[in-house]
């Protein structure tokens, strides 16, 4: 088992890595609780929450509650639900939420956590890989249909517990879905580590070092930033790299229709087209298109509208003054934040767009 | 004007309290804002909105949302509904939100605050008394059909604009609502400061040099509280005296019946109540009696079944464990938290709403 502590302005919290720690949870939490309720969805439930309920010593009041499967559950009626539940299963200030799934799961469960009577304890049990970003951070939210994530709060939580076994026998798409934040952390970070994980070949069967490695190398840099700017007024809004197309997309075609990995994989794609273009330099757009492509990521778009994805790109969270920012590299380990107009936007994207569509 | 500064673990916000304030937010703001959002409530919309409006300077985008005057705003719909006019004025993580009103203007408006975009600056300008306690400490909530603030956060302002020339035009009830906090933080802190207090007659006109004494004195002992405890971990929970059993009768009775501070007047009581019973004391039960009926304080109830309430107690976000806490006196200005066991308690609560709907 590895492990890696998080400093946040309010707690530190450590992050767990390693085989069937889902069995044991308490052994990884910094207290004990009278009153756990562990939130799942429909698809988690089947594989891990009677582990995680068995895992609880027998004087623990353990309760659940199942959402339907799919990001379409960030919604603020599921929010509400929640809330609901966690009073009729008597949870109080001194209780947990267990955030057992993916990073739809984290976001819900922690914005529940941030909320209920004021912020209750929680802790991340991360179920795909994904989850290896929004895990660690504190980030917590549910969507608007105007937009994701723009409801929610930074609250960290009291223990990250990732169980690799829950990753093997993760979809193909998952697994894509995933990678692409991994991905991400190799190119705002450091070359060799996207190279790295550039040469693994995804369609085969993926070797369990080799991801437990990629997956504590994401996690480091993730935690490296957010010690650094946790609030996100600077450095961490690096890690939105890719993002500010990819929450147009998902948002326009609808939540769901491609995974967030996958969304961000395109946004990966086009925010290096912009780099190139801002700052004039070569980065390795061609060496990451082809890796896509390779793994099967989706790399067609139906027709969309420039306009429309501009105005959504403008209401994202990120964007200040009703201009757009996007994270670029100057080089690859070397992100930064600039505020590109609509004009060249627009046209970029036009084009990038058009590429995709005819591919 | 007076000013007093709280202290909290993320910023520190000045408390202005002073005539003619809100003709000019701006001077009050640590930093200038492109885009305001002002929320407001109906009954205030019409007295002050224009004010605050027209103190901002031209090349500053208000906008403005207005909610039904009352505590029936503080619901999920009209939470989500302001979250959304957010997006459509087009607020960003730069924006403020200015929380025109009272306490539920200041909880609702400040929860939308806390929870957009994870977080953007807001002001308290508080428009009535018993507001003096709630914009002070960063208390942020929406309610539960379940209960009271049972959905909120800890989310500082940048600061309050306490303008006390709104508050001369309240009408008796709003004064003896807010009255009945300032009697509690007399209570809780020093006898002088309550007998003070109860030898005011707010059936008269209340002068404002008298009026604005007690409002700062009132904020000086919540500052102190909420800067040696900003999340509740222990001293705050002072200020809920009186509370457990407001918060039960407002939620029971259907909020709005009864003001806030009239529920407090009746929970105070009933405190004083516990606490001379369980310490053996004599607090001065009919001195504050005496005076809550002078001043036109609501003193009879319908007949309520006692077990009813005392479950609505037990969800109280002070309850633990299924116990009842309750905040008690040892002597006026030495405040205690204590378990009150069930049986004692549906006794003493019984007999309490027996003398109340006889009387």
């Amino acid at each position: 088992m590895n492990t890696l502590d998080v400093q946040t302005s309010t707690n530190t919290y450590r992050v767990y890595i390693g085989s069937n720690l889902r069995k044991n949870l308490t052994n990884y939490l910094p207290k004990s609780y009278k009153n756990v309720m562990v939130i799942t969805d429909s698809e988690i439930e089947k594989h891990y929450l009677q582990d995680v309920i068995e895992g609880f010593p027998a004087d623990t009041k353990v309760s659940f509650s199942v959402v339907p499967n799919g990001e379409a559950s960030k919604s603020s009626e599921q929010y509400f639900n929640l809330l609901t539940n966690a009073i009729e299963n008597g949870l109080d200030r001194k209780s947990l939420i267990v955030a057992l799934g993916g990073g739809m799961i984290g976001d819900l469960a922690g914005f529940v956590a941030a909320t209920f009577m004021r912020g209750i304890d929680y802790v991340q049990v991360p179920t795909s890989i994904l989850a290896h970003d929004s895990s660690v951070g504190g980030k917590v939210a549910i969507n608007h249909p105007e937009g994701k994530n723009l409801i929610g709060s930074f609250f960290p939580p009291q223990a990250v517990v990732y169980d690799v076994d829950t990753l093997f026998t993760l979809p193909q798409r998952e697994i894509r879905s995933g990678y692409a934040e991994v991905v991400k952390h190799g190119l705002i970070s450091d070359n060799s580590f996207f190279e790295e994980v550039v040469a693994t070949d995804l369609t085969t069967d993926l070797k369990p070092e080799v991801l437990t490695r990629h997956l504590q190398k994401g996690i480091a840099v993730k935690a490296k930033i957010v010690e650094n700017d946790e609030k996100e007024s600077n450095e961490r809004k690096f890690l939105n790299f890719g993002h500010t197309l990819a929450h147009a997309l998902e948002a326009e075609l609808g939540y769901g229709k491609l995974t967030h990995g996958e969304a961000v994989a395109i946004g990966m794609l086009f925010a290096i087209r912009v780099s190139n273009k801002f700052y004039q330099t070569q980065l390795p757009y061609q060496r990451l298109y082809q890796w896509l492509e390779t793994n099967n990521y989706p790399l067609t778009l139906p027709r969309i509208d420039v306009n429309v994805l501009v105005n959504r790109m403008k209401k994202d969270k990120k964007s200040e003054n009703a201009k757009v920012q996007m994270v670029l590299l100057r080089e690859v380990g070397n992100p930064t934040l600039e505020q590109v107009n609509d004009e060249e936007l627009n046209s970029l994207l036009e084009q990038f767009l058009g590429e995709l569509v005819n591919h």
